[in-house]
């Protein structure tokens, strides 16, 4: 058994929250950028004063480490991400990153030697805002590698990529460097769920068996513009006709037919987008998940042939592309009982569930056994300044992400 | 009878085409702009240059006058407008503008007396593009005033409506200034249908009975904008679905049960816009149009309920308000059976029919008997470069128009 100090995690939780933060009470540190540089900054120093070795990957992916008794076994590995969306909340990665701290400090605190090292990860740019993709951080740690065209990347602001993650890894002159990716035995991260069911539960701990797959659609239908006044029906080929009728019963079938199922229209654009004209275009992105790779097909084939057959009922034609194809994930059965266990030790009610969002575990999960520990969020708020978790929520997240560490970690 | 000549109709078209003449064999003239006033320093010296009289108004509506027996009558009024979209055709507005003239010049060639004075007018800024609303010219001239909240008016270009309409009343020195308004015996206006119907049914001649009513209503639903791959169904209150639902109905409902209604939606837009949000709130535009003021009321009542109750079933609150509110108008019997008359005498084959879009005869119509002649397009185009009127089309329109003046300002 291991204590953590719930005050001590909440006060950090707040301390991490004043960089970067918002008038509304959240935060804007966004990848690379100077408050990014600032918390890592605070992470390094708070780690480097238990004593804890600070080591850095050329992607800014920063590591503080606590040495186990056989040091040179592959190091378990717990954490998050530090950088936040524009308009972000206080919980999103910090929540993660610093309840891993948490438990290096409880170790440490307790005198609790360990087998094997751990580890504590806060990965570079989970988010993506600043820099597209996200999660690049732990994709470059999974692959060895950073990808060549990363190298002409410009952030949203207009800066250079590569000139900020050079001054990112200035920022931190007392860490080593180390290559990228190295052997991991197992990897575990606390998050927010970014979603309400745990809250509409009341079941404090999420036991993430997978990350749903996630397809991104562009579809283009075209018509014909015309004037809406004086063009009758029989003379209309309307493409936002045809889509709606499409949309409309996807809307109808898709998720009420099958719960784990997700159909999504985000963003729709009509050309000329005049009041009084029929239009001659319209655009829209479907964001289709599902944690079955084959429903995923199924679902793109229907989404396909539905706006396929409604385009040409009002004789347009139809285009549709894949902009994002990101298969479903499994996470390590063996990680997600190690999690109810602690769950179970600690009194805690747990519940197995998906991740609808991606995480840096989808990547990690790519070369070592990994899993997640999700808490609830009120409202299902997340990627938003209200973003709250009730302090009892966070201290339960780390105590369950200590006690199976401590499993994971070896402690015979 | 009187004969008009079609080659020099045609070629004055082609002239006034090369004012503004964009790449694509289109016009860009817009209302008060440089190039609107070339082309009415043209027309007003092809007047001048056959002795008639040059006129313009406090609106820069411009009257080109021929003298009747009994000058003093109300005139017959005939015209349309020279202005274009900012990527026009060459025809919309011109070609009843040119074959206004070209029926004064026939008049004058065959040296025909008419009892009443013939007038042609080019109203001003009929397409309402560079400045709002449309058929500014023909408004102020039916009322009498121009709108005071008109004088602090911008173009798109941000160039002041005062001194755009000061700038083009100077630019034609040669005109005598006349009141807004006067006492009109009749207006009759050439157009170009700006509809596929007459080329369909292959019949060079419409008669146009009247303009629908339009409405325009802006819709607004909201609901809450949520993650798309952690938001399961029962937690989403999904906006676009709603939006999608009601729409769909109503395509499927509205114009295929009556074939004088006009249900269009040019415009949604959706926000926050993301591909992996689910909308906080989409807005939509609706066009409503149909030739009985009843109908459109029950039809602005069925769309409005038709998404309130879509709104409500995704737990989605909706907003709907007029923004453009243009009642039905029904021209003259009279002129209309003028304009048959005229027709038959010349064997081209018409039809009665109803003009979906606004045209100054609307505001005309107020103040005196209007009626207008439709002419074929091809393939429906307009507000297009691409609009095409077959010269032998233009000739038949200017040939009915003679033949019905003739009758109307009186020859006995």
């Amino acid at each position: 058994m291991i204590e953590i100090d719930g005050n001590r995690l909440n006060a950090r939780i707040d301390a991490f929250a004043a960089i970067g933060a918002t008038q509304k009470g959240g935060v804007n540190r966004q990848a690379l950028s100077e408050g990014d540089r600032q918390a890592r900054r605070l992470l390094a120093e708070l780690g480097a004063a238990r004593g804890f070795s600070i080591v850095q990957d050329p992607m800014a992916n920063l590591f503080i480490r606590r040495s186990g008794r056989q040091d040179n076994l592959p190091p378990l590995l717990i954490g998050s991400h530090l950088d936040s969306q524009p308009s972000g909340g206080r919980f999103d990665g910090a929540l993660g990153t610093l309840s891993a701290l948490e438990v290096l400090e409880s170790l440490e605190d307790a005198g609790i030697e360990t087998d094997r090292p751990v580890v504590v990860v806060a990965w570079t740019n989970e988010e993506g805002c600043r820099f597209a993709p996200g999660c690049m951080g732990s994709m470059a740690f999974a692959s060895g590698r950073i990808p060549p065209e990363w190298e002409t990347k410009l952030a949203t602001d207009g800066a250079p990529f590569v000139g900020e993650l050079a001054a990112t890894l200035e920022s931190l002159p007392m860490a080593d460097m180390v290559g990228l990716g190295f052997p991991v035995h197992a990897y575990l991260e606390v998050h927010i769920e970014q979603g309400p069911s745990l809250e509409a539960s009341d079941i404090p701990i999420g036991v993430v068996g997978g990350i749903q797959g996630t397809r991104w659609l562009d579809v283009t239908v075209t018509g014909q513009t015309a004037h809406a006044g004086t063009t009758a029906l029989a003379y209309r080929r309307d493409p936002l006709r045809a889509l709606t009728a499409a949309l409309s019963s996807l809307y109808e079938t898709v998720m009420p037919a099958d719960p784990d199922a997700r159909f999504t229209i985000g963003r729709i654009t009509v050309e000329p987008g005049s009041v009084n004209a029929i239009p001659e275009q319209v655009r829209c992105t479907v964001d289709l998940r599902h944690p079955d790779q084959g429903r995923l097909n199924d679902l793109e084939q229907r989404v396909a042939s539905m706006i396929a057959t409604e385009a040409d009922r009002q004789r347009c034609s139809a285009l549709i592309s894949r902009s994002f194809d990101m298969p479903p994930c499994t996470f390590s059965n063996v990680l997600q009982q190690a999690i109810e266990l602690a769950a179970k030790d600690r009194n805690l009610k747990s519940a197995s569930m998906l991740s609808g969002a991606f995480h840096d575990a989808l990547f990690v999960n790519r070369v070592a056994p990994a899993a997640m520990i999700f808490v609830p969020c009120r409202d299902g708020l997340s990627h938003n300044e209200a973003e709250y978790v009730e302090p009892r929520h966070a201290v339960a997240g780390c105590e369950v992400l200590a006690a199976a560490a401590l499993r994971l970690a070896g402690n015979a």
